[in-house]
C-alpha cells in the first residue's frame, strides 16, 4: 500500500480510538491549525482552539465510539481526501440510553512539511438512525 | 485572477443559475460522471444519472433559488476543493409556503483532459433555517 494512503488510513484509526478514549491532546495532534469543521445546523467551527473548547465541554459528559468505512481516498501530491462512512455511538457518562448516528464524511487532509498527515477540512454528515433506515 | 480561479467561480455561478432556470442538461455538464453527492440523512447519490432522475422528480414542482458565498478555494494540480456558503429558497412551483435554507457546502472538483472544471464529490449540510439563527 501507498505509504501516503497507510498513513492517513492510521491518522483516520487514531482518530477514532483517541476519541473514544477522550484523549483530546492525541486528537489535537491530528489536524492542522486552521482545521475546518463543517455539519448542518452550526456555524463553521474554525481552529484547532476552537475544536479543543468544544471537546473539553463534552469531556465526562458523553462518550463517543465510532467506526469509519472508507469509501474513497485519493491524494493529490500534498494533499487528500477522503469519504467515510461514519456510525458514531453516544452513550451518556452518569448512564442513559445512548444515541445512534450515521452517515458520511468528506475530509480534506494535508501534508505538514515535517511528513506528518493532518485533518485541514472536514464536513460531517452524520445524523440520527432512525429505525426506517436513514 | 488564476484562470482556474476563474473557471471553478464560473462553474459554481452556472450551476445555481441553471439550477434556478430547470436546466438540467446544463447542469449535468458541470458534474464528473461518477460524481458522488453526500448529504444527511440520505443515501450517498452516486453518477450523473442518479442525480438526473431525482432532478427530474423534482422538475416542474419546486423552484430552486441559491445564492453561494465562496470561503475557500484551493487548486492543487487537476483537482480543487471549494467551501462555500450556501443560502437556498425552495419555491413550490404551484403557490405555497417557500422553504429557506442555508448552510455550508464542500465540494471536490476536478479538471478534465479537455480543461474543464466538474464537480466530483460533493459534501451538502444545508438545513432549514429557524428564527433563532441556524
Amino acid at each position: 500500500m501507498d505509504p501516503d494512503e497507510q498513513a492517513i488510513r492510521l491518522l483516520i484509526a487514531t482518530w477514532l480510538q483517541a476519541t473514544a478514549a477522550d484523549d483530546l491532546e492525541r486528537v489535537l495532534d491530528l489536524m492542522a491549525d486552521d482545521v475546518v469543521f463543517l455539519s448542518a445546523g452550526r456555524p463553521p467551527m474554525v481552529g484547532k482552539d476552537a475544536f479543543a473548547a468544544a471537546a473539553r465541554a463534552r469531556q465526562g459528559h458523553t462518550r463517543v465510539d465510532s467506526r469509519a468505512d472508507i469509501r474513497e481516498m485519493r491524494i493529490v501530491g500534498g494533499w487528500a481526501y477522503c469519504w467515510n462512512q461514519l456510525t458514531v455511538t453516544l452513550t451518556p457518562v452518569g448512564g442513559g440510553t445512548p444515541t445512534q448516528l450515521g452517515g458520511p464524511a468528506l475530509s480534506i487532509l494535508m501534508k505538514k512539511p515535517d511528513g506528518q498527515w493532518v485533518i485541514a477540512r472536514d464536513a460531517n454528515m452524520i445524523a440520527p438512525v432512525t429505525p426506517s433506515g436513514g
